[in-house]
């Protein structure tokens, strides 16, 4: 028998990989049941739940030889929570479903299981229930609940002419991240690159922005031009990002950026995955920490389309990726 | 371009699929907030809410052979629908979470999108939320959420000595239906080969097991031996199931299994994807149709491991079947 570090996972029963995986998962301080049986249970308190899924493929979103499975695992909570907050909820629990190669170490699973505590269990998160298939592709399905505690969901059309629009988290480290990878040269920045793999988002903001009044509210996941157009689309309005926003992302970009010949606006206005949270507020209300005004909502209209300017004007930057079209 | 129903999902944006899909899905009568935005909103009225996840793999779940777009859409709510049922629970959304190889026809997706809607639509359950990614595999990962309605859940874990043992729904279908697609013989059967397509999962019955006081309760998606077993170790008890039960599904499978030198007990006993019930219930308990009691739970102890007898006797049936060790 191999040993334990290089158990392969077709060398185990499913029941044995659980019994591996769930005990490394955090229980979640709103489980009321949880994972082992048909389904586990959890509260509600103000009866309604927030549901978001998103899914990771190995080769499209990661690389092994990239990212281990603890920085997969975090990820792959990380964007799901984020979703969750971008609503002005605090998230409760998350399911994961795996379809896993055979020639997988058993040791990346557990790995994967202990980035997915790292980043929930600080925040009383429960990882309440799961799902094991063998596959011929590592895929990580994440589906992330949360509480809205009593308020009234942020979502992407509330915006009006008038909000001022502000950013929080970071733009643009993630793809500059995934650049130096590419470049073979991740020890230039390990946290430029500890950002791509395992971003960090400001969740707690989330909620704060619902409760200073946020009009709208996205999860910058894939490109703030692009994302920041969804919101614009969604709440049929011009999104007018002020041409200066963003300087400690580019003057904290710039030297990585000046070595790898790069174009420091592409990151910060096209790059995806760093999960920052993009909202707009009444310009009357008191835009809450960490959140920073970056730009203002202008009506759409005849001759302005709903959108995303610069400055007033379109941007030449790329506005993010499509998970298709590429 | 292509005709429509021949287009490619690498052809179109995910933008342009979703725009395809999304308004094949039902809104659901729980739904405050539909899908659309980072997170969708459900109601959750006694304020807990049961959540369970469960992916499907092309080539080991199903094959596009053997299985169309809505028969998979189907099979992947009836299964999570089950395990909501399970626990005594109403489903009221699902979320999906779908790998997709580029060179899949638009219109399989399209016809997924319908399976769903039709075991989903007629309950009320609405397809709250999705991601779309491609990949290399064709996966559906699919996370079921339902209300308790009040009730306590029925877990695995509750089943006592003197309690009889019911079952609702069939076994044995599904296995059939599949060996008469592997033999090239669909045709003798058409109804069974239905029940694999798209298993029938009598969903009204877990709430009623629930509120007739139900003490345990799984879904029989692995093999009603597999699935028993787990509710007997779950409960520390044994399951004596009626050497005589389960006697209609024997006899409607009895001619099939001879045209294909089948063993009748090893598809009732041991076939998957069934997605019936089975519930203990007190002894005093007037068990509720379509319920029919085919066992009792007898006391484990020295001598008596928890597990599952037949008659008194272990079978010699083969339990059912692993994911990974197949």
């Amino acid at each position: 028998m191999a040993a334990v570090s290089e158990t392969l996972v077709r060398e185990v029963s499913e029941d044995a990989l659980l019994a591996r995986i769930v005990p490394l998962l955090p229980v979640g301080r709103a489980t009321l049941l949880p994972s082992g049986d048909d389904a586990a249970v959890v509260a509600a308190p103000d009866a309604r739940f927030v549901v978001t899924t998103d899914v990771l493929v190995e080769d499209r979103h990661f690389r092994r030889a990239w990212s281990t499975g603890r920085d997969v695992g975090r990820r792959a909570a990380v964007q799901n929570l984020a979703d969750v907050a971008a609503m002005g909820a605090v998230p409760t629990a998350l399911v994961v479903a795996l379809g896993v190669p055979g020639e997988l170490p058993v040791a990346w699973l557990e790995d994967l299981a202990r980035g997915l505590a790292d980043e929930c269990g600080p925040l009383g998160v429960g990882v309440v229930g799961g799902d094991l298939s063998g596959g011929s592709e590592l895929t990580v399905a994440v589906t992330a609940l949360g509480d809205l505690e009593g308020r009234a969901p942020v979502t992407r059309s509330g915006a009006r002419p008038g909000d001022v629009v502000a950013h929080a988290g970071v733009c643009g480290h993630s793809a500059a991240g995934l650049a130096l990878l590419s470049a073979d040269l991740e020890t230039l920045d390990d946290e430029l690159v500890a950002a791509y793999r395992h971003p960090t988002s400001p969740l707690a903001a989330g909620p704060s922005a619902a409760r200073a009044g946020a009009t709208a509210m996205i999860d910058v996941s894939d490109g703030l031009l692009r994302d920041a157009g969804r919101l614009a689309t969604a709440s049929a309005v011009v999104i007018d990002l002020d041409t200066d926003a963003f300087a400690a992302d580019r003057h904290r970009l710039a030297a990585v950026a000046d070595v790898l010949g790069a174009d420091v606006a592409q990151w910060v206005l096209g790059g995806g995955e760093d999960h920052g949270l993009l909202a707009t507020f009444p310009s009357s209300a008191a835009v809450p920490p960490p959140f920073v005004v970056v730009g203002r909502v202008l009506p759409a209209g005849p001759g302005a389309a709903a959108g995303v300017l610069v400055g007033g004007a379109s941007s030449a930057v790329r506005p993010g990726w499509d998970h298709f079209a590429g």
